[in-house]
């Protein structure tokens, strides 16, 4: 299911950087990259759960925060991006199995970017939305 | 640094039912845990950390969401709660090392509570500031 | 530009019980209101700036929380529906003049509904977007 | 309650900035104002009120938007500084009558800011919750 045409120079050179960060400790995987959206996998195991059976809301945080970043850093590639501000609402409990997340640019201005995510299951059911702010440094 | 003086029965249940979940594969460990004060700590390494080298901002996400639900789940035991709203401001990066994060209540009423964390350094540096938004079901 | 077509008894309803309010007070007026849909504008003038001569974050916060506040009104009429979490992106300075406020649902449970907002000006560039979580009591 | 002892040049200033804009319009005045900390009153009137006869939520996102504001403008009179993200929990309905917002910075850096706001009434209970980041611009 890779998009092999939307792979670019950039989007090698980050997949290479995420090795052995926490990107790939979480076990998130590139789904499509385009330069206004993104659609990260993850399958989430036992470990991805919290205590009460469902999955954690860390882990779909992080996948909105991935997928949030690297839909910023296609799109300014020579820019260094932190996340200032990430927001989650969780709208429905996630079970174990595949997730998927998708991101896409809200707004750019010269230091700021904003982006939305949301994280669905393998039927396209919603379980959690977040909108990030990420300033270039 | 266990205050085992604070170790309820309900903690020793919490902390068996968190085996094997994303709570122990993140590397968390209780510090404090006392009805109005958790303290989380967390020893940031390689794969908790992001592409530009900091600790990874969901990982810090993920340590606020499991001090505020252990704080939480202290107060009202037989309740089952679960996360609604998580927000996250990334005030300073946070690099590999110990890291620890401190979770208050901040409002309950019978339905909603709400939670206060932040996550510093070892030297009390502020990194990472969170509040949450839980509902018992 | 009233959508005369939209306008059910439980939207007149909603408006009778808008005087005096503070959807009235800051001097919202719905331009569209459907099923999933509502929009509402605002013309901002002087006392709707702030220091710095930009419309005020808490007039366009305000216009999110009323406009997503009609829309699910208009979903769940039976219901009495609070806001639980309000989070605003200010992406953009805005100007006096109109200002348009667009609120959909995006998730709705028994007791819990979720809807996001975008506040544009009259050429439709984005200045400010919202979520919001609401409560069912 | 005005406190005298606290009112600076810089703090005159600001308030003959604030004649005529939002934050006279909405009735927000001064109770304190120290480098770290600022208090602001608002009688919550009928005009305040939601469709439900408690206080607007934008009332109290302003407010909160205001005390954070000053705050911020009186520790970096030289900066020109917008908000960048309000997030708000609402936690108890608030009734009309004398509402104070305290708010406090929690964070500093050259190009951001992060300040926290608890909304109480008279009687000092918590009714609104939030947090900011700002940005000099």
């Amino acid at each position: 299911m890779e998009q092999e045409n939307t792979v670019s120079p950039q989007f090698q050179h980050l997949m290479e950087r995420a090795r052995n960060t926490f990107w790939e400790y979480l076990g998130c995987e590139i789904v499509e990259a385009a330069a206004d959206k993104v659609v990260v996998r993850l399958v989430a195991q036992q470990h991805h759960l919290n205590l009460i059976g469902i999955v954690h809301g860390g882990v779909t945080s992080s996948m909105l925060d991935n997928a949030m970043g690297v839909v910023l850093m296609l799109a300014r590639p020579d820019d260094k991006i932190v996340t200032t501000n990430l927001n989650v609402q969780f709208v429905a409990p996630m079970q174990p199995g595949e997730l998927y997340v998708t991101a896409e640019i809200v707004h750019q201005s010269r230091k700021m970017l904003t982006a939305i995510g949301r994280v669905t299951d393998a039927e396209g059911r919603l379980g959690t939305l977040g909108t990030g702010t990420f300033r270039v440094i």
